[in-house]
């Protein structure tokens, strides 16, 4: 299924606004990175609460497809967005891994860190439904 | 504290790669309205979870300013989506409410509806922090 | 579905530890009293903060229950708590609201109040499954 | 502040309702191992879900303490529990551990395994406030 993640990924419109890209992808774990710009930003300058949620949404979302029977579609049902430090970076990752996977729903978690993966500014906890087409 | 969040709101970069504007704004609550372009959506071609968290977690944190002290700023500290049902539709509405204001914490209930406001797309329970200057 | 929250209900063990009784059922909604004693009590002699949360739980999940076709069984996916203020009070009510049920999982909030209903201390999002027997 | 955490947690009477002790502690985490009861149940006879919540809440409001300056005490504000597997077993141990810690909120993460800390039955994420005294 790691091809169909990332043809999906590729649908999204609305990673192509962020600048998101895949930078690794395997069962049940995928990286996104993504790039500052003015057009991502809140109040004062640094990435929007919002983008990070969104980042790591879609890492999980993917991480859980990958996991999913052939044929599978995913969709978020909740998440849970902590937000530690103000990310005050250039670069950030978003990492989504596969906690448990089951016939139906599959939790995940997410994080959001600098390039190096060093320091963590976010984590997000979230289930996705397994969609049968 | 009402034309601060205004002004603050005006200074988010990502508000505007939303087209997110601001239709009704009083002590305690905001609400916002966006619509639909390919460059917000899912891989179905729906709006994305990430923006429609994203348009939430703005209107409550700006609910929550309008009930700080003067010279406040706002930030979040985490939410919780719950996405109940794909937003298929061209024009939706995020209202944030504050439900209980402390000195630090504020408390804020978030929700998407189509322009009627008669259907809930998805909510957010979330916690915003005052910052003092 | 009604008389089988009921049952069911009866059936949890830890309901009668806290001294739990259902006070109104309905289809989408449930009520449950529970009375202050020193066995639910956290550092400083409030209601627990796990208390709370049981109470909001198994309100949220038998709500959902009533809304499920015959011969289904409820379990919790996952919940999230705000604690807004001390439950300072010697008796208080939880309430569990259907906001939206599908066909697998069920959306349901609530909420900890004081025994009039007109303070609320904690509020709670949770996702229910739906289990065929 | 791991002295004054442990004598907080003797004073939680809910604590000794659950017959929980904690078997581990150092700065910044804390666990707890509880056995099981027919008081401490759901339904089905498994362990109920406010009670594995109840349990990783307090491990990490601990050792969230175990992190804040002498004279300190700790509230729960929120807190966000996923479910991944029924704990049909007879021990369980609640971990908690601080992610990151700050001048007024701590972020924690808790978890709920078997005895031999090799199985995740349910996962916390939550935000913990410093009150001074």
């Amino acid at each position: 299924m790691i091809e169909e993640a990332k043809k999906s990924f590729e649908k999204q419109g609305f990673m192509h606004t962020l600048g998101a890209e895949i930078i690794h992808i395997d069962k049940g774990i995928l990286k996104i990175r993504c790039k500052k710009k003015d057009s991502l930003t809140q109040q004062h300058g640094f990435f929007h609460a919002g983008v990070l949620t969104s980042l790591m949404d879609t890492a999980c979302g993917y991480a859980a497809l990958t996991t999913m029977p052939k044929g599978s579609d995913v969709l978020s049902v909740e998440f849970k967005t902590n937000l530690m430090r103000a990310a005050k970076v250039n670069t950030i990752i978003a990492t989504g891994t596969v906690v448990k996977t089951g016939k139906t729903l599959v939790f995940c978690e997410g994080k959001i860190t600098d390039e190096k993966e060093e320091t963590i500014f976010a984590t997000l906890q979230g289930t996705m439904i397994c969609l049968k087409n």
